[in-house]
């Protein structure tokens, strides 16, 4: 397999990033399969076409029922809202494409399980977009991780804090209505803290959560613009019927502790996707705003120097850096998208399933699900309850 | 009411700060009362009668009961174990003596409403030891808070990570048995955490809580050595019966969501106690290991200047700081007690009680019952059950 | 014009960076003349044509001088070490194609001026890559500069450190050797911070330096491998003719006092290219490491919240800032080639000068000679003796 | 030797730094002699009554004449400003008393040596008030040097960086005057960066300077009120006669290249007495508004997780700090006063010479002057030519 051929659904922020990633992969990775851009569709036929040309695919379309089946293409890539995943991961599957979906899956467990098992009674490879494994700073906690150099874990403590719907003002975009969202910053921002929980700490036994809505309504919006929706002006409002954050506590099967925030209404912080691991043998934390650094403690090193280290993962001893610039010569979110399609490449190219992948979108499902339980029931919830 | 004479019970980590703080203040807040270190008490008649000398006071007894009645003093000074609290400050109080007590304020709710209760019997003043609120940074903060200059309170997110206990052949001192200590990371850094939280934000409506012990067992100590111990060799072993970390979450009654989390297993955290408030119009955040700092954010800034700012505590502008040192020039961990007892002085001689006082001991002890009932029955807990 | 055909002299580290921001910029700044990648040069015929293959290059020959004068070029991009450009350049203009030089210019101040002559007689468009100035976290400095809100400058002070030859073990590379560098860190980093300082404050009247080559001798190296080399077992040695590191101080002629250093020798520092600029109303500081940050300071905010404010330069109100992702979501070393490359395509499309050019590029030079001059006479030489 | 009996001269800002540290010292260091408090000396007689009272001292006079010679002290404890050090020093020296002195020592190099002259024909103890080399800090950096931790050192780069004076309306006190203050930002500030170079890295053997005073006239003060004078109104004004900011360059005997700055005019920082030394196997960084944290850097740390530590000196693995409070727990600004009367107490009971002492006093004055002699001439200035 010397490329994939690619045909992707949405071409707004998550097609972008995807586009950019094929477009990219090549130069740094060469020895990987190369992703070929063939058709992008999206329900706009005009707006579809203009983003054909600026991201570089060679065809546009507008009915995803059409573009799964084509026979030149070997992988569908989803980024359409969240509401459609099901739906086009099913129908490609069932054509045989290997499929990459964005984050989170599905709107339900249920439908995430469903999406699974569609996959595998095709017998495709499944991915799933949680791209902040892919960061060389990540990488290297969990290697840290992998390899017991933090030992036992005793503590996980992650925070996605934003604040771009603080201003009251801003209006209702699609991301603000459960419908569409499924929900609002636990399944956006909390589907990564807890991808990122199970990555690096392992699964979860139970969960206790917590919700809140903070501005009820807000200004419809005039045109949907993703993030970059401006406050409104507009008198008519209606109901925000997502969460503007939520927070919950877990237990890991390992005996850690886990605690989890995602708030959109955290000033001052535009994207602060962070954890902190607090080991028997050492520490790390990561913040994203500040992704090429990985802050590291050992209780090992001698007494009188020990401290947080800050190690930026620039270093050839870091994933993926030599394939980009020299040590300390940083590199960007976009990169996380670059990476993660390399493995998925690999892993078409070596014949197995990428890692994460649609069980990885089941199981952060199912905390998702089992916190908004625990939410709705007010009680703890057991995972296995799910 | 010119000079404060003090009696003091207990001579170790607390006794050392609070004798400290009572032979600075007159140095730096010449206008207070001045306070006279009469006598201290210890049940070590050696020991504390080299305590007297070093710290400065001029006689030493081994019965806290005499000390209380003695005419010659006017503050009672309580910093024995926590076990010890209740019956010291009911006997000092009885005996008409003005109360400066330790946190926590008891081991359990009834006993701190018992000593408070006591305290209003005997119409003297009382106050607890919650030092950290005396940080410039801290007050700070507040004043941000009560100016408005936050807006409406969104979240507190709150964290005391320790990690003097993380070997696991730290011996097993008195903080880490429930007879004395009453609770582990929950009582002893979680109640600074909840006062923060009350200081700043108000009182909370309902909790929920997650508690572990991850070593259970720890070589019994060759002697009781507070914070300094180091690892044991004794092969003896006893049961630790406190928590080692305890979080919960919380809702406050203005709306905002609260995160708690006290450990003592946080690897290169010696004394993070941190807190972030974020508001409709900015946030704060505080990390005591940098205790001169509070960043601050604006949503109101120009928009390409927003970001948190360090400021550093030092100026003319914030609380205590024009008593100390030019701009620039730091102070420290005893300087909280300084600005603490300088609370207690004025408040006596403005014949009014200080603040924080036993209400507030006896509030944050309900949110620490409540918590620990949470964690119990495994469910949330209304403060208003308590 | 629609499209910039390219040919590209040199495919190393920065034939890569450059080859990117020809592949990556119509994708995010479409309404700009978009780049052909045409043609690379390289003087290994098999490295060259495997470049080409990866960077994405219609062809690859061997010969620049054949590369010049082929009609179907533009633009001559000069990536090649730095003792190919003049002749390369010089070359380029005279037919008649527009010029993209890599810093430093030249090895000395005459060919420099040589150089821009020759660009001016035929009337082409140059640029010189001082790449740093396109952060857009750098753009803000400049911004809040011109506007007035630092007011009058009193302070440049920056320093580039580097630690990639700290082992006395790292082979001679054609960077340790005078005669294709033309100096060490002086005009591999310092070059840099002079142009930042250029940009931001502006020309600079006398200076007077320091340098030091602290290891005289290397292993010679196997090959040819650029900043990847790694310690060398060769036993055979040879001399270092460059500096490690050079240090300068200098007025500007606004009054402000300049402060540089140039080092590959600062251990933990893999890529410090860092200023700060005080003003009467406020500073800026920067650090390449941490790229999309800038610190700004105001004296004019309120007194008790005044302090630096950590900026992420990744909101709407930031140059280029919307052409990426959303706040927060940081860029990396190579988009600053993107913006460079962008400054160069609109300049050729406006038929305008781009900024900075060959005469950015002479004052550089300028002044990297005049300190070099200072270093050999030991004295303070003035700019307008050079 | 139990005891050591103190009469200072000076009673504003260090004589409340060095009045709190003989009051603290015994609390903390009770193995050390005692201070005794006997007589404080001021001119104004009515001031100094009062800070006799607040300060701690036994007795107040306001003639350094009488005090000098009297019998029940054996200390003299010189903080008036520096045009007095000298005939203040000497006096005391032939009346036999010890010394503690300041800095800058003297107004000049030969008035330095002149009191080192008179200390030792007096066969006193003499100690020069550099207080900054006793932040636990700073002092675990000298150990990792002296311990070859850090190996060969390249670099010492060295910033005291202030704001108090950026007002041009702030007034013309006394610092501010060079019959005073001998000199400006050099001597104040400067004379600490000079110190810490000398105690890390060694002695310097040239240097070449730069310096400026960006406001030449400044409103006469109403009264003289230290660093904490605020803007004036005053209309009359007076010429400023002393540098706002002096820089230089530095070679060190042992072959490290040194870079000086010292600036009151760097807004944002209030108090950033900064250093970084790069060696061959390590680097450290130091900052006084973190006082209580240097960050470290290995090189032969594994390769995966090297970056700069921030080491809290907070252990008992760190100087002084078993002294105070439990890791973690920070100290400020005074304490590098108690710790620095320490090393004069100790090396009193000792029958040693202190360090740092006059002869450190009279090599940074000869730092000091030969950069003003090397700005007065513009050129290098070999230190042996001092």
């Amino acid at each position: 397999m010397n490329e994939v051929r690619v045909g992707m659904v949405g071409y707004k922020f998550m097609g972008k990033a995807h586009s950019h990633a094929y477009r990219d992969l090549p130069m740094f990775f060469p020895n990987a399969p190369r992703p070929v851009q063939k058709v992008i569709c999206g329900r706009n036929e005009a707006d579809v076409k203009t983003a054909a040309v600026q991201l570089g695919w060679e065809e546009a379309v507008t009915d995803w029922r059409e573009l799964v089946v084509r026979s030149d293409i070997d992988l569908v890539d989803i980024n359409a809202p969240s509401d459609a995943h099901k739906e086009i991961a099913i129908a490609a599957a069932k054509a045989g494409k290997h499929l990459f979906c964005e984050k989170p899956l599905a709107l339900t467990l249920a439908d995430a399980k469903e999406m699974l098992a569609a996959a595998e009674a095709a017998g495709v490879k499944h991915m799933v977009g949680f791209n902040y494994r892919f960061a060389p700073a990540v990488q290297l906690a969990k290697k840290l991780i992998d390899d017991g150099r933090l030992g036992r874990i005793y503590h996980f403590r992650a925070a996605f804090l934003q604040d771009w719907i603080l201003d009251p003002d801003f209006p209702l975009v699609w991301r603000l209505d459960r419908n569409v969202a499924g929900s609002g910053a636990h399944g956006d921002l909390g589907a990564h803290l807890i991808d990122m929980g199970r990555f690096l700490v392992g699964e979860m036994t139970e969960v206790v959560g917590m919700s809140e809505t903070f501005i009820k309504e807000r200004p419809l919006p005039s045109s949907m613009t993703g993030l970059s929706a401006k406050g409104s002006a507009n008198k008519v409002k209606g109901p925000v019927t997502v969460d503007d954050a939520t927070l919950f506590m877990a237990r890991f099967g390992c005996g850690a502790l886990g605690s989890f925030e995602a708030t959109r209404f955290a000033g001052g912080h535009r994207c602060t996707n962070s954890f902190e691991i607090n080991g028997s043998l050492g520490s790390v934390k990561f913040d994203f705003e500040r992704m090429n650094e990985l802050q590291v403690y050992f209780t090992g090193d001698d007494p009188d120097v020990q401290g947080f280290r800050r190690v930026l993962a620039t270093d050839p001893a870091h994933a993926y850096s030599e394939a980009w610039w020299p040590p300390g010569h940083t590199i960007g979110y976009e990169h996380t998208f670059i990476h993660e399609t390399l493995e998925l490449l690999e892993a078409l190219q070596e014949n197995r399933q990428p890692v994460p992948n649609f069980h990885d979108g089941v199981l952060c499902q199912a905390v998702l699900e089992a916190v908004e339980r625990s939410i709705d029931e007010k009680r703890w919830v057991r995972l296995d309850e799910m």
